[in-house]
């Protein structure tokens, strides 16, 4: 377990500075001070007081989704969240779940029995026990990308998908594309479906028609890219927005493959700016979430959920990270009308 | 200015009691704390401490809105945005503003040249000059009831108006109504199209055909009616939902001018539940926006956008509240097909 000279060492200041830092002191800096928490958080320290303190404890259920190394997208949603609870001295317990575990337990139960005040539930599927609970939960509880109708104690945390599918039209628009495909995730999601509806909406709004033959449902893996890829290019696209990053590299793999270079033929735009992005061939233009403000994020609504302010729905900011898989359309000539 | 033995007779707890909870002392309880410090703020009590601080001073603008007594709107508004912004020593300035003012000096340049880390904006119309800086603005700024595209420094915060008119629908369906009119606040508002777009799924959701001589579009006043409710009742409807409570006030008013009883003959259902709306004849049923919580959240996500977390779109429930102005639909007699 990390010390607090280790913590100073890391951040190149004295011991107490962090001393400061973590014991709230006033002659230092609010942005020093949350460097400090911030540090003592990912390298894994624990002050006294939060190991003394009980009935502050908060859960961070997680399926479906890798977080334990950085490259992970888990990972820095898991972080931020420690990171903005640890400020007020909740302590966290992050636990990966099946399915079956979730059958073994009633999810109240399993909370009430464990102590736990509060829970955010980060990559659970419709279909799981637990998310069918979560309708008459009693237990504050945040869901990572999923919408609970009219229970108080539930809140939805994501992504803005409408400006971040915007923000993909935008930047494409701006190269001169107008025949864009969208390779969207799977089917019966709610983020799937709000990236749909904004793709739709953006074209419009930039005076672009959306060709069916253009637009296509996968799942959230590499391989959608074979089944969809093909009639796309057989269809006229010069520019691929994909539902998320791992699509997108497998659209840059089966472009390839078929003789399409990325970008000069095509430009691939991804989803979610997951750490290998920056390192595909080549570097992935995409629509940042930056995940350790929605771990921050999910924090801040937990707490407020436990405090009787009964969010519903927070959505935060996407951001489009420009590289080099996206390229101004190659000239396509020219058909003159008929006379 | 309330002392602390002012506190303590009101909660009728003793002082060093008050004392812990202003400071923060681990032997007393939350729930405790937190109502020593809400009630504090709402006596304007203010600490040496808060006093003392530099540099952490807040705004809440204020325009179109009543806010200096506990009957109006703004009251619990600007209060639970005090009440969560005094835990985190902030010193909170509330500005009334007119279009004028904001004419005399720009909106960023204004909030430093007084020292303001951040601004929660109530009751702004999309025409203000201060309006249209938001998309660029750098300051940290929470904007009630209205959204500002692809700035990572405003946020909106709102209550859910699909939930509130679909519990509204909701209710009204069970009590047997069919034909449901809706009387909405002003066009071109962001909260008028989001309830009437929640209006007409709700409609499709439980079955009902939407009547397009039963909606409109007029104010958010209770002079609306006059011009809206005889062709709603011409037309037969047999319940009416209204954009706010202001408008459901003038709505029982010309029904009953016209010679219908209300619930009796006509369900009139309200959104807001103003502190008025208990004591109407009959007092209102209505769709509660739960004011203190929204200044809380507020808060809480002015001071997360201090901190860089991008929130751009929050929403807390809402929740209906069933007094005397609906009743079971009158009894209509049926029609037989043609044979």
């Amino acid at each position: 377990m990390a010390t607090i000279k280790d913590i100073a060492t890391r951040l190149g200041v004295s011991v107490s500075t962090v001393s400061k830092g973590l014991n709230g002191a006033s002659d230092i800096s609010e942005e020093l001070r949350q460097m400090v928490l911030d540090t003592a958080v990912e390298m894994g320290y624990a002050t006294k007081k939060s190991k003394k303190k009980e009935n502050r404890k908060l859960a961070v259920f997680i399926e479906n989704m890798e977080y334990e190394t950085e490259d992970q997208f888990g990972y820095d949603i898991v972080l931020g969240f420690k990171q903005n609870a640890f400020r007020h001295n909740w302590d966290v317990t992050v636990i990966p779940v099946t399915p079956a575990f979730q059958l073994t337990e009633k999810y109240d139960t399993y909370m009430l029995k464990n102590g736990f005040c509060g829970a955010f539930l980060v990559g659970f599927a419709l279909h799981d026990e637990w998310m069918q609970q979560l309708s008459h939960t009693t237990m504050p509880t945040v869901l990572f990308d999923n919408y609970i109708e009219k229970n108080p104690n539930v809140c939805y945390v994501g992504t803005d998908n409408y400006e971040g599918i915007d923000a993909a039209v935008d930047h494409l628009y701006t190269l001169g594309h107008k025949k864009i495909a969208f390779l969207n995730g799977s089917l019966h999601s709610m983020v799937s479906e709000q990236r749909q509806e904004a793709f739709y909406n953006s074209m419009k709004a930039h005076g672009l028609t959306v060709d069916e033959k253009l637009t296509a449902y996968g799942y959230y893996v590499a391989d959608s890219a074979k089944y969809h890829v093909p009639t796309f290019l057989g269809a006229g696209a010069t520019a691929i927005i994909c539902g998320n990053d791992l699509i997108a590299s497998g659209v840059i793999a089966e472009c390839k493959l078929r003789g399409f270079r990325v970008p000069e033929d095509i430009s691939v735009v991804g989803f979610d700016d997951l750490p290998l992005s920056a390192s595909l061939e080549p570097p992935l233009t995409t629509v940042r979430q930056e995940r350790n403000e929605l771990g921050k994020c999910a924090y801040v609504v937990l707490n407020s959920l436990v405090h009787h302010i009964p969010f519903c729905r927070t959505q935060i900011r996407a951001r489009l990270i420009e590289r080099e898989s996206t390229a101004r359309c190659p000239a396509v000539p020219e058909i003159k009308p008929l006379a």
